[in-house]
């Protein structure tokens, strides 16, 4: 089974990467943009066929390791 | 409008940060992974509202900025 994680900073937390791609896009005459925030984008192959306790592993992946949960928050997609 | 770009490395090319994601899962107890890829995640809040001139404009700064298109692939979606 496929997992889809997004990574995203919470609503408020300065988003430097956002911020320079914003200026850079700027820079390059794209002027009809009001915001960019960069998050993190991670597909995940898995062993487990059943959804639920995929899900549930994933969560678990995401708390320990791959989201800092104080700044960022975190969605799953499983196929 | 909202636009919602996916960047992901073309199959084949080597992804080291997924390796070590994958790596750092294993040494925390998740061994039911196959395999792990990083791709990178950018939401743009654009003026434009006619879609196709959003996804043209988007699809321009992929190609200029955002994605390297000799190893990355990118994907847009629009709300």
């Amino acid at each position: 089974m496929k997992a889809r994680v997004h990574i995203t900073l919470k609503p408020g937390v300065l988003d430097p990467q956002g911020k320079a791609i914003h200026h850079a896009l700027d820079s390059l005459g794209f002027s009809g943009v009001d915001d960019v925030r960069q998050g993190k984008y991670i597909e995940l192959d898995l062993q487990e066929t059943d959804r639920e306790k995929a899900r549930a592993d994933v969560e678990d992946m995401c708390r320990k390791l791959l989201a800092n949960t104080v700044i960022e928050r975190f969605s799953i997609d499983l196929d």
